[in-house]
């Protein structure tokens, strides 16, 4: 039995909503937001939209609403050959939450001499982009300051200070980095070392804050070590430096799984034996980790949970006007493997 | 003394042209394709565009050359968990090289249910996009075919099929494959295993085809594995079973480090040390490989010279209405380190 209502070019939004029982709006929803909608809703207006053969026009939308469905994320400087190996992975959460909700990530990057600032500035200008999501979040951030001053919509990954809004997403490092310990005082260690770069960006300060905190919880003294820089040589060079001590530790707690690999070669290259003469921990759950041997125990960042609040904030403040009024901290997962031993 | 020179707000690109002694469009290349000017020539506008105080109204010229200086990236669904290892170095390197030439990179991501054509198609039809940069392009491939059906600007990393525009770079795989081959036949290997994923995908078969070719030139029979997935545990025991044959290779071969990663770790359940017991080679010099033990011998993609001759082509095509008649095949670096032994 054929279904006698109208079919392709000819069919309104108002079609839709008549023949699903439901607004204008939820349609609009099932199209833009569908994460708004209950499952059932969606299902029977997606149904609807394909029966029907609607075909929104996305121009004419994005004219009346004045929005191009675009976000911009001003990606931070790298090295192709040596990228940060968590982007890969951000982006394509952030992409994916994104295009779940109708809209593109635009990826910005100000050309010579041009700074930050003036890039965002060029974008709100050209009427480019709805709103930005920024990582790599400074204390002292520039770009925060800028669009917080203009009151354009933006969400940060990484938390923003006190005086500017409170638009923000972040991993709770500290706790996370205070249960590594508890995992290692448990196991019997006492002299626990922790390798940081030796950067001083807020997320590094915040594990080795956590660390610290972590030991004071047990009464221990926490030493630190730096890394000079991402050189794998130098980072085993150190590495090695701290385990020909004398009195060496029995546990290390690297910052980030690229100095926890760092790490396994300094313990072979002293002919330590990792989960037995020496406990290694790392953080961020890169996907090689999986192949170490052994495999390493980390903190594994909850990046689609991540991604879909930052997209969900930001489309708060574009679509809706209204500006989350606190940040949103989510638990890192701490992945136990048999690098930390017994 | 001061230059009587107008400044700012009321500065046009006529000003500018005229003080430095150079055309309107040379002025306009500056700001947007720098890399089109001699060294000197850009240093003399450059200096003058920031003397005067010029700023153009990227709004307006926007609207009058009709370009939105935005370039479309369609990027393939991937797990944020374990996402293509690559893809972090090869976007820092698009959006870097775009950023240099006035242009940003948008990430598309089809909406659920929404196929590939139709989201280059909503793009197209809001005028969000100069033009597409299109990847992990298949042999028969529905984008190219509706973007060349268009004949709306594009350009492709990875080959085109004969019957459509050949604007597309590559690497030349299958000769690097060819001087892998030739490395280990010369340190005098026999028995040269290849080990490839089961995907079909165009640069797999490239591998392969590679491999097979450096085999003929050598008289040598190609012995080929395929690892069922990407799951390290499946392509270790995959590996294990090769290398537990009573005439095992001396040499294998991975399409891919990620691939090498489990030769590792199957060569020491056996018992064999890489780089002396078994030769491993692999492909993409992932930065991982920098820490394994042994150093994996591997091949390096021109990254940076692959996204440089992508945007170049794509802004020949927007801007000058000039596309590319034939592909651009860049060699890969052949970096040998000591896994493949002597």
């Amino acid at each position: 039995m054929e279904t006698h209502r109208p079919r392709g070019r000819g069919v309104t939004i108002e079609d839709v909503a008549r023949a699903a029982g439901v607004s204008r709006q939820t349609v609009s929803n099932a199209l833009n937001a569908p994460y708004r909608l209950k499952a059932e809703t969606l299902e029977r207006v997606t149904t609807l939209i394909e029966e029907l053969g609607y075909r929104p026009d996305q121009s004419a939308r994005s004219l009346r609403s004045g929005t191009r469905r675009i976000i911009a994320y001003p990606t931070p400087e790298d090295d192709p050959a040596n990228p940060n190996p968590l982007m890969g992975g951000f982006l394509e959460a952030v992409v994916a939450a994104a295009g779940e909700a109708g809209y593109h990530i635009l990826l910005v990057r100000p050309h010579s001499g041009q700074d930050q600032t003036r890039a965002l500035e060029e974008l709100i200008a050209a009427r480019t982009v709805d709103g930005f999501l920024l990582s790599d979040v400074l204390h002292d951030d520039a770009r925060v300051t800028y669009l917080a001053g203009r009151g354009f919509p933006f969400v940060a990954f990484g938390r923003t200070a006190s005086e500017h809004p409170q638009n923000w997403v972040d991993v709770d490092t500290v706790q996370a980095m205070i249960d590594m310990v508890d995992l290692l005082a448990a196991a019997g260690h006492r002299r626990i070392a922790f390798l940081a770069s030796s950067s001083r960006l807020p997320w590094m300060d915040h594990r080795r804050d956590g660390f610290q905190a972590g030991m004071r919880r047990h009464g221990l003294h926490g030493q630190e070590i730096s890394a000079p820089g991402d050189d794998p040589g130098e980072i085993v060079a150190a590495t090695r430096r701290l385990l020909g001590e004398r009195v060496r530790p029995t546990a290390v707690i690297a910052a980030g799984d690229w100095l926890a690999l760092g790490v396994y070669a300094a313990a072979r290259a002293e002919g330590l034996d990792i989960g037995t003469d020496l406990a290694v921990a790392g953080f961020n759950d890169l996907p090689v980790t999986a192949f170490l041997q052994p495999a390493l125990t980390t903190v594994r960042l909850p990046l689609r949970r991540i991604a879909g609040a930052l997209v969900d904030r930001l489309l708060q403040t574009i679509e809706d006007g209204v500006t989350p009024q606190a940040g949103l901290l989510l638990a890192g997962e701490l992945v136990v493997r048999p690098s930390s031993g017994g």
